[in-house]
């Protein structure tokens, strides 16, 4: 497989345009019923036009089997081998509620909870406090300076929160304190290199300053925190895809995770028809979109198949507009399944289609997982994504002479 | 994917015979007015027979999305990664021309150029000079010795020439000297490991000597080196494959690439006709075949869809000589695609057609690349092509007891 490296010699600007719409979580499951997945019950001719008139395939945006978590799934369209390119879950948490991360950071995610007063864990969840009680924790631990360390301490819903660890030569080689069951103290961190000693001492200094603050607060006397992570240092599609990218997404995450590998974050509205506004909008201003839908993976997790089916739809009726400013390549596709009858991601691979004026259109007729089982670009890993987008947009040059 | 360390182990000679024919260039892109390529325009009866009784896939010979350059785009099919085996650009230049290289060789490109008195380049390539005169000022070249270094200068086209430094303890990581742009002075030639000190100095005094040499040629008084590469050491397929494998090519480049695999190669005519003689003449005394044909990739760079497509015919209408003789394996396939309608090498997956007794045929039943991408191989990269054709001939072992 061709590398990061491999591709920035051969890649090169130019003004051709791509737009890669991820329909999250479209891939899906038959219904019992009717023997056809979420997607091939909804109503799609813009979809179905686009995949006649395109290439089609399945891919698997992590390997055949795989259930991707949303970063490996969105880091494999991008480009970027999810084997090789991690995001720790702290880092996740914090891009989930758009803290602005810098590197250097190391983030953890933490959780309030109560304990006894011999310090045994009673309730890791602190009965579920409600978001508003968790600012105003938060508010209390948020802004300490350990040493030459400062705590950044926000709220993310419930009884969970994010906390950051800004300051020189911290490393996030940490165990985490949680030890995930009650009738236990909470753990040490411990360091797991030399080099994170430091970064240990003041996450459990943080730990010790939060307990002291919270002594009064009971049922909420105690954090937890788990999954310590550096912000990570990727190459920036920019450098590596000379491309000049930009996001529309409502969904924090997904803007965190396109900051991560260089992308501009466009401000947007929550629907899809204010997604492709913006599109519209800064269409001159870039050279590869990706236009991210949340709402199909909610519908799917909440195992709610009628829904899902519609909102497809509804992304549907909406693509003419897409498909009316010309973009030289189009991609649809997802970062994985979450097909309603599972309630959640799965493993299976995700229906995919490229257009543009230099494919070679296959046989496919219409946009669905069954049909894409037949395109010609069979299937295939989610990596492949970018390098086809860049080809069909003229951007690659010859590999070797 | 199986290297080729495993594959030597359980490779075997046997008596069975496979050739391989390559139709440089082959795939294409649909003609706007009939929306079928230059090979579903073409009648080609007796592919589509080989086609029907074999099985039949689309090869992206380097990777999807990424255009080959010829060296890769064949050195897949010959069974080396060309991610992992790569031959330089001068290497390349070499081998177009037919000049015999020797292990420690190493080769640069050339061009003839223009200075002014003040040594700023006026003109990188001298006014285009006509090949003869190119010839003429290489023989002026030609055989100079600097230390224990022997220099070798041979004309390729035009300004073009290969310069070859044949002395011990050469290596090639040197810095060009031309700086591709006109209004500056040509480049020292630096050396880019400590162990290249030597090659960068004989580089130098190289160019330091043509320069005197052409004081008085003016408008041609200078040269301009580039590309620097040496001769690279592949295992040989005798070795890794088991096989006496000889090449029936009439463009020297592609019997200089195969003989850096190992095989022989045959002296043949430039037709079809001619490569199929020199196969029937000597086909009891090699076990595997290349037969390579140029024409098909001429007219696609030339933009000529209609010849092409009369190119693809001619190869179709002399096949019954080649089936004639029952090879174990037959494989028809391409280094890449070259569309008319992209005047160029492009990305788009190859046409791949495998018959023997031991295939298991699919459901296609014509050459092309739409039947392909329906084909039982599905869409696979080149350097499977040679596990396949070594299977089909059982000349591989078992893997794993």
């Amino acid at each position: 497989m061709i590398g990061l490296d491999q591709i920035k010699d051969i890649a090169r600007p130019t003004p051709s345009k791509i737009v890669l719409l991820v329909m999250d979580g479209l891939g899906g499951l038959p219904h019992p019923k009717t023997g056809k997945t979420e997607l091939e019950t909804a109503k799609t001719p813009n979809l179905d036009r686009l995949a006649k008139e395109g290439i089609c395939g399945l891919v698997d945006t992590v390997g055949p089997g795989i259930t991707p978590g949303s970063a490996p799934g969105h880091l494999a369209l991008f480009g970027y081998d999810p084997l090789k390119f991690t995001v720790g879950r702290g880092v996740l948490e914090a891009l989930g509620i758009d803290f602005e991360l810098q590197e250097g950071d190391i983030a953890a995610r933490g959780n309030f909870c109560t304990i006894d007063s011999s310090g045994l864990i009673t309730d890791r969840r602190a009965g579920r406090i409600a978001t508003a009680k968790c600012a105003e924790l938060c508010h209390l631990l948020d802004g300490l300076k350990i040493e030459d360390v400062d705590l950044l301490v926000s709220p993310v819903r419930e009884h969970r929160f994010v906390v950051v660890f800004r300051g020189p030569g911290l490393l996030s080689e940490l165990s985490d304190s949680d030890p995930q069951r009650e009738g236990m103290p909470p753990k040490d961190v411990v360091p797991l290199s030399a080099e994170a000693a430091k970064a240990a001492y003041i996450a459990n200094q943080f730990i010790a300053r939060a307990r002291a603050t919270l002594a009064d607060h009971h049922p909420t006397n105690m954090v937890l925190v788990r999954g310590f992570a550096h912000y990570p240092h990727f190459p920036k599609m920019s450098e590596v895809f000379k491309l000049k990218p930009a996001a529309i997404a409502s969904y924090p995450m997904y803007r965190g995770l396109a900051k991560v590998v260089g992308m501009e974050v466009l401000a947007t509205g929550p629907s899809i028809e204010a997604e492709l506004a913006t599109l519209a909008q800064h269409y001159d201003s870039y050279d590869f979109f990706l236009l991210h839908v949340k709402e199909i993976d909610l519908a799917g997790e909440d195992g709610d198949f009628e829904r899902k089916a519609e909102i497809i739809e509804k992304v549907d009726a909406a693509l003419p507009r897409l498909i009316s400013l010309n973009p030289d390549v189009i991609i649809v596709t997802a970062d994985h399944s979450t097909p309603a009858l599972l309630k959640g991601h799965s493993w299976h691979p995700v229906p995919f289609l490229l257009r543009s004026n230099w494919c070679r259109p296959d046989q496919v007729q219409e946009f669905s997982e069954k049909a894409c089982s037949l395109g010609s670009l069979g299937r295939f890993p989610g990596t492949q994504v970018m390098p086809l987008a860049l080809a069909n947009a003229l951007k690659l040059g010859k590999f070797g002479a």
